[in-house]
């Protein structure tokens, strides 16, 4: 079970449907560059146009809003968010442990490859925008909770398959792998830690609510498999 | 042990030694309560002066440059986590698995309280200033290591002292109760979950390390058994 082994690993540009969304898409590309990097916040009409040798009017026209912009950041990140983590796990049907695990491995594996460039998405923008309201807030929080709720349903079907023990708590069970994926970027963020110890606290978690062994195909990807031998705590 | 039941929940203002640095204390309040709702980047000088209703070049002589007034926010919002957080376990001479509780619980209270106003600090800022580099981003990894360094200092110690099991690892133990204070500020931010779900969890993991019972003072405050029972996995 190679998860992400042969995906794509460059972003693909949008298709543009009509004339003009081939600019529309190269602005969102630029934007979330700085974004990924620095937050939505530095994200701005005057720099962007600079930097893409266009005139502010023109660059602005192409959203009508500082704001819709900002939105068309969020779900360009939300687009590479599903197609790199959420749909892979879908097209490869996995199934009760497997799923869990592929989404927690290629949720590490899009900070590890640098999907995008910075550090930011999504956790960044949750904290510099949850206390503010409006409607960046809320797309923000959307795809957020749509990972968790993957998260949870993968560990639910799980149980119902038998993979897991019939007392298992989904949700308290999602919220403690989902800990280890955000705590882990915080640590790596603070000390350089690598992502290879979250993958061994994730991997012993999963054992102590497993019924049986754990998927012997799980480490049929090499990179996984240094990645683990790489476990490393500070 | 009851921890934090009569620290002083307001914000006491900073000593100022000089003439001007009442002045100086007022302009870095008003900055930090917007940082900590908005993110460090929603701060600027113009924004501030109007508020204060100073002028720019008055204001901006207090500092020199926009990034030591940030830099002066960073720090303050260190004081209070060091004064709200990791001093009272310190003066109430705290050791083993009581420490270890201690500094955890006081973390979720920090947040709880609303000792600072918004949901950013520290995670939001570290998330948004990792990848840019410079002062800004080494002051606030400092004060995270500075946090991280004390958690892992208190499970030593309660190895050491026989509270947990000599084969524990402390940084190992001190990444995992950390994912889960970080994950569930995330949990809450995205779904309203409170920390009381955070606090089983914790307790669960301290559990299956130590050698003996927990402390029975470890619920003495009504405020930490309340939040316990109240506990709620989405």
């Amino acid at each position: 079970m190679s998860l992400g082994g042969h995906l794509p690993k460059k972003r693909q540009p949008r298709q543009a449907p009509g004339k003009g969304d081939g600019v529309r898409q190269e602005i969102i590309d630029r934007a979330l560059g700085i974004a990924a990097v620095k937050g939505l916040g530095a994200v701005s009409i005057g720099n962007l146009a600079k930097e893409l040798k266009m005139s502010k009017s023109g660059l602005f026209s192409h959203f009508g809003s500082k704001e819709k912009l900002e939105l068309a950041i969020v779900e360009e990140a939300r687009h590479l968010f599903v197609e790199q983590i959420l749909r892979p796990v879908r097209l490869r049907g996995l199934k009760g442990i497997a799923r869990v695990w592929g989404l927690c491995g290629l949720w590490l594996q899009f900070l590890e490859e640098r999907i995008l460039p910075g550090d930011y998405f999504f956790t960044g923008a949750l904290f510099e925008y949850a206390g503010q309201g409006g409607p960046l807030r809320k797309a923000i929080i959307e795809v957020l909770d749509e990972w968790f709720d993957a998260l949870k349903d993968a560990v639910n079907e799980a149980r119902r398959r038998g993979d897991f023990d019939k007392e298992v708590d989904a949700s308290r069970t999602a919220f403690e792998l989902n800990n280890i994926l955000i705590g882990a970027q915080w640590s790596d963020l603070v000390a350089r830690t690598n992502y290879a110890g979250a993958r061994v606290v994730i991997l012993d978690k999963l054992r102590t609510i497993a019924t049986g062994d754990l998927p012997a195909g799980i480490f049929d990807s090499v990179g996984e498999f240094v990645n683990y031998l790489g476990s490393r705590f500070r």
